[in-house]
């Protein structure tokens, strides 16, 4: 029978085995004390197996406190391979979560676990139709093909009037953008009504549209309560839209999922909130086994922070994560990544030859608005930084006879 | 004007103020860089304002790795109130949680953070309505009066058919218990579709009532994507159910809130996954802050943990998180706190001392089903562990008059 698996790693002052036969228990047919009832045959069926156990370095320390005391005195690491069985969870994202990432984290044994990565059975493909345009549907509305989508965020991210981020966008549609988003703060807010904003941008985007030909796409923020999001669609369709963005993890998996049974339009997956799950090595998830659930979801784009970026992310960290974005799952599901925080022409190269992909959306900010040239130059010298990386030639060298890129590069140059 | 408050637990080496400051700005109407448009006035209007920063300890050693490198040598812990004007986020608790718990667990210059509180302004009250029986209805739904009451978890957790299942609960209603739930990890699986579960428990639970005038409570596991939840509530309604039950991380908020909207019976909420949020002192959530956004969305009985516990989490929080339960959010929305994981007569006391209160709902399984005479000895022995609890007699010397009581502390009076 199908089973699902999952990766951990964790950490232990107590007997590895019994611990990880412990969690095993835990998270299927076992409990803490036997129960009657739990005969052999029942634990056969309905218990997670455990698949492989690989130690890892011992620490002195724990990583979290709180584990209950143990004889040992080190801590061991390992990564540890579970399986469940398919008759416990079935074709249902939210039941399969439970089994991975439920009480775990907090069973007594452990100073430290985290969720690394899980498999999914084909059975869930029958069942979640994953995402409707993803990268291919994306470029399609763009009409970008053989480079990145080059896009930028509506900054300040929240206190805009609808007008005044509708003549903002057009600035920004006339510097050549591919792709303009909210800001995850900005959702139907009292002082921006997503009705009024999307009426108001959608009238400059429309018109821009008519005069050249390039249809820009506005990822509208929807976040917000389920029938709201649902209106929010509808009224980002009606206006000629062509995408909606939701904050997955306030929206949450089950609304994200029926979201995505009910659009027409591209999802673009937000994680803010993000951190918390994250941020320490030995709790929570890793983000290869996080967007997993938003794809089978269905959303089209995710964040996967950039290189070099703002926040605490490592460049490794951000090239992985991108590229499980682009390795299929359950041979489909690809979705776009989407790189921001800090982003300009300097980083092209180093992510081109890490991702060995131009299937990505390329988020910048000061990149774009900064650049001493105005907004057009800035949209000019991530394309041409871009061209830049596709073609294997330096960026200093390809600045000689592309102005944009110089000035950019004499801009930032220092700050990379 | 109506703000919304947050308080944080943080971590930094960077200059205190100039870090919370920033914090600040990214969570409002700030960037990483000026940009045009943010004038004092849209700053003054959309801005989120530092309320008060009380410096805590200095540690050598940073939280979590990855903070942008500081001048300073130590780390300056510290508790931290920001306000965000309503006009940024109105009454959505999608939008609040974005702001409130968004991308700053992952900005450069902390290595640590944690949200510990929110406050909702009243705005929130009209749009969302809440527990729709909490602590009252649930009585008058058990006719339990005067006590807390008294329940256990399906066990295996997994594995039974509904026809075992239902076997089960009939014994388990006539040991005399108020309240039985299935266990997490149980929702609408293939060996035991929720259709049929309800149908054959149903059975047993309305023929029981019948023949006693007792209706025991069965928290039905509906979780699932949304429509499927919709569904699983209606068959619970249609069979004569008074409960369902929600795993509420892998569910999320929004979803959570639709069934409350749909919902004719009370939302008993599992915390499962909560310990990747809360295990880290200096990442994630204080569950104080959790739980606001779950009451808010209406769940009726929310999981607090119990003294004691066979998990990593101490005895205060747990007192802090069911207290601040059964504490009013906006002058109401309090909700059933549910004490469970290696509960029995023995932690009665201490945990009325420490809440002082009956409303709650204690979950006890080998303390039940362990009892030398028999699940029914079981559950009289919690009775007369509350009894003496509420008299203030000790239980030693209660259960000299009372062999259930006698029989518990004989077995289980070592562990404890």
């Amino acid at each position: 029978m199908d089973r699902i698996y999952a990766t951990y790693r964790l950490e232990t002052a107590h007997e590895l085995r019994r611990a990880v036969d412990l969690m095993a228990g835990e998270q299927s047919a076992g409990t803490f004390v036997k129960v009657p009832g739990e005969t052999p045959e029942l634990l056969a069926n309905h218990g997670a197996r455990v698949e492989r156990i690989t130690e890892l370095e011992t620490v002195d320390v724990p990583s979290l406190p709180g584990a209950k005391p143990a004889k040992g005195q080190r801590y061991q690491r390992a990564e540890v391979v579970l399986s469940f069985p398919f008759a416990n969870i079935g074709p249902s994202m939210t039941t399969c979560m439970t089994a991975v990432s439920g009480n775990l984290y907090e069973l007594g044994p452990f100073s430290g676990l985290r969720l690394m990565d899980v498999q999914f059975p084909p059975a869930f493909k029958d069942a979640y139709p994953g995402p409707q345009f993803g990268i291919e549907g994306t470029r399609r509305l763009t009409g970008v093909e053989g480079r990145p989508l080059l896009g930028t965020i509506i900054k300040p991210s929240v206190g805009f009037s609808p007008q005044q981020t509708a003549d903002l966008v057009k600035l920004l549609c006339e510097a050549g953008l591919d792709f303009i988003k909210d800001d995850e703060l900005q959702t139907n807010s009292p002082h921006s009504p997503l009705a009024e904003r999307v009426q108001a941008v959608m009238r400059v985007v429309n018109d821009f549209a008519d005069r050249t030909g390039k249809q820009v796409m506005v990822a509208f923020n929807i976040t917000g309560d389920l029938d709201e999001m649902l209106r929010g669609h509808d009224i980002v369709l009606e206006h000629g839209g062509t995408c909606v963005m939701v904050n997955l993890i306030p929206v949450g998996l089950a609304a994200v999922a029926h979201l995505r049974r009910h659009s027409q339009l591209p999802i673009h997956g937000h994680r803010a909130g993000w951190g918390a799950l994250t941020r320490h090595p030995y709790l929570g998830w890793e983000y290869i086994a996080f967007q997993k659930f938003f794809r089978l979801a269905g959303v089209d784009h995710l964040h996967v922070n950039g290189l070099r970026n703002k926040f605490c992310e490592s460049d490794e960290s951000v090239i992985a994560s991108a590229r499980e974005c682009l390795t299929p799952l359950l041979d489909g599901y690809t979705v776009l990544p989407v790189f921001s925080s800090g982003q300009w022409a300097g980083q092209a190269p180093d992510t081109y030859q890490a991702l060995g992909s131009l299937d990505l959306l390329y988020l910048a900010g000061g990149g774009i608005m900064a650049h001493p040239d105005g907004p057009a130059a800035g949209v000019a010298s991530l394309r041409e930084g871009w061209e830049a990386a596709l073609a294997g030639i330096p960026l200093a060298e390809y600045a000689q006879t592309h102005p944009a890129l110089r000035g950019a590069l004499a801009l930032y140059g220092g700050l990379s």
